[in-house]
């Protein structure tokens, strides 16, 4: 596929993620105004649908049939949102911007912030449960795995950890698992519920994991390398202080270990066949003149 | 069954509950230990567990294997716990004790606590999702039930419902559906998770969640005259100025709305059949002396 027609591809997909995750929320008005407000508000704010859109490349990647992926694609949106609502609150970042956009607890108030995240967190697993274009045997596994990576050893676990790191010294290996578990274990998610929808198993499942697991890193190392430019749309500098790869390898080290972590990912994809889109979508991220510059 | 026997029965239930509780959370130092830390202290502080022993007799009622609602039993209990833990952050009640003990997030500190909130809540899907004992359809149905349960229509509703009613006069109706919100879905979906896996369907399961929703009306007003009589181990008048029924109908008015909820349960439970011992359970709690009297 040339890439007009790819990214013509990818604006369809990002498209119909916007328009379904806004069926998938009540209206507003129904059930109480703050909480459906809040949610909708920083649900359905302009972004890339990075995750969405993964799950549903790597699904079409291995043949699974048009729509299939679409509501479990949004599931993943909204356990994104939620970690986004989260991270911003003031007993954690207290960011004041996020996507450009006040964020939700500043838009809305504390408590609102909080109950919309956990009702979006809460409704990813309702739409993956509701499914019913998906065998029930598929959507169990979807959620055991949502489970495993929201958890103890998932985002909730990565941000304790980022929140424990304030001001100590860590190892790359220590900060890799951090990152690891702060963004990866969600694009892996997104990644393995589009193969698995797909029908892939066994090693080649093993193959889509591993491989969004590099993208996941490489994905960290992009984010605080925009963050230390000021370029995210989040309060300038509001990470200032934190250790990341970027301060312990310096800016054109932390550029390397990118590059590295995107080309380990391609590598880690080749067992499972399939036709790479996803990859190359995510990799078309690394190519914006922001993080080339 | 006489009374002795019975209660060794449940207390029996409540232990097992306990015990699995334990098992079913990392154990403490794996995982960030302040996440860990405060999820472990809000779900084993001592409690009485009335939900998942809900659902284990409900399921005994209609015939589930023994221990087939154990895990599913547990779940409610999590999602209760980290209810309670929100509830409590500085952002909605600023509340310091819970049970007679510091509440999590003054045990700890506020980011765990939402954090511990927010694991105990999905690790609740997981434990239904991985639940071999029951069949895919079934895990599918607990999941989509207690999305509901939790969502736009549920706890987090009924959450936001009742910091909006602060200074604000309501209708008894509108009481009723905060209280319904609040506490009542949470044993609806608890009662009818054990008949679900007892393999009860249509008209008799509507009769359990039937009864179920009015007991929760009755637990309310319950909750609201220990509140009123500051014996319920929460702060001292700490819900004074919130509309209740115990405001609107005086406290002799609350408890004979209570008393005719509970026996308009009874009455709602027949046409489901079964042995009844969950609403004899249920019952057990309003002839304690601190309500009587």
């Amino acid at each position: 596929m040339d890439e007009a027609a790819f990214l013509s591809t990818v604006e369809r997909l990002r498209a119909g993620v916007e328009r379904r995750l806004g069926d998938l929320l009540p209206p507003d008005g129904q059930a109480p105004a703050a909480l459906t407000g809040a949610a909708r508000y920083a649900l359905l704010s302009p972004g890339k649908r990075f995750r969405p859109v993964l799950t549903l490349l790597t699904a079409a990647d291995f043949g699974a049939p048009d729509g299939a992926a679409l509501d479990a694609a949004c599931a993943y949106e909204m356990v994104h949102t939620a970690s986004l609502i989260l991270d911003d609150l003031p007993s954690m970042d207290d960011a004041a911007l996020r996507r450009g956009l006040a964020t939700t607890h500043r838009a809305f108030d504390e408590a609102s912030a909080v109950l919309a995240a956990v009702a979006l967190l809460n409704r990813a697993y309702g739409v993956i449960a509701d499914d019913a274009r998906l065998a029930e045997a598929a959507r169990v596994e979807l959620v055991a795995h949502l489970s495993e990576t929201v958890g103890f050893r998932g985002l909730t676990a990565g941000q304790a950890r980022d929140l424990a790191r304030r001001g100590q010294t860590l190892t790359n290996d220590e900060i890799d698992l951090v990152n690891h578990q702060k963004t990866g274990v969600l694009l892996v998610a997104a990644a393995v519920a589009g193969a698995l929808i797909a029908g892939v198993r066994g090693v080649r499942l093993a193959a889509v994991a591993e491989s969004a697991r590099r993208l996941g890193l490489a994905f960290q190392i992009r984010d605080d390398l925009l963050d230390a430019a000021g370029q995210d749309g989040k309060d300038a500098g509001k990470d200032a202080g934190l250790p990341t790869l970027v301060t312990t390898l310096g800016e054109h080290g932390a550029r390397e270990a990118m590059h590295g972590y995107l080309s380990a990912a391609y590598d880690a994809l080749q067992p499972a066949g399939g036709t790479m889109s996803a990859w190359r979508y995510a990799a078309s991220f690394f190519d914006a003149p922001k993080v080339a510059a």
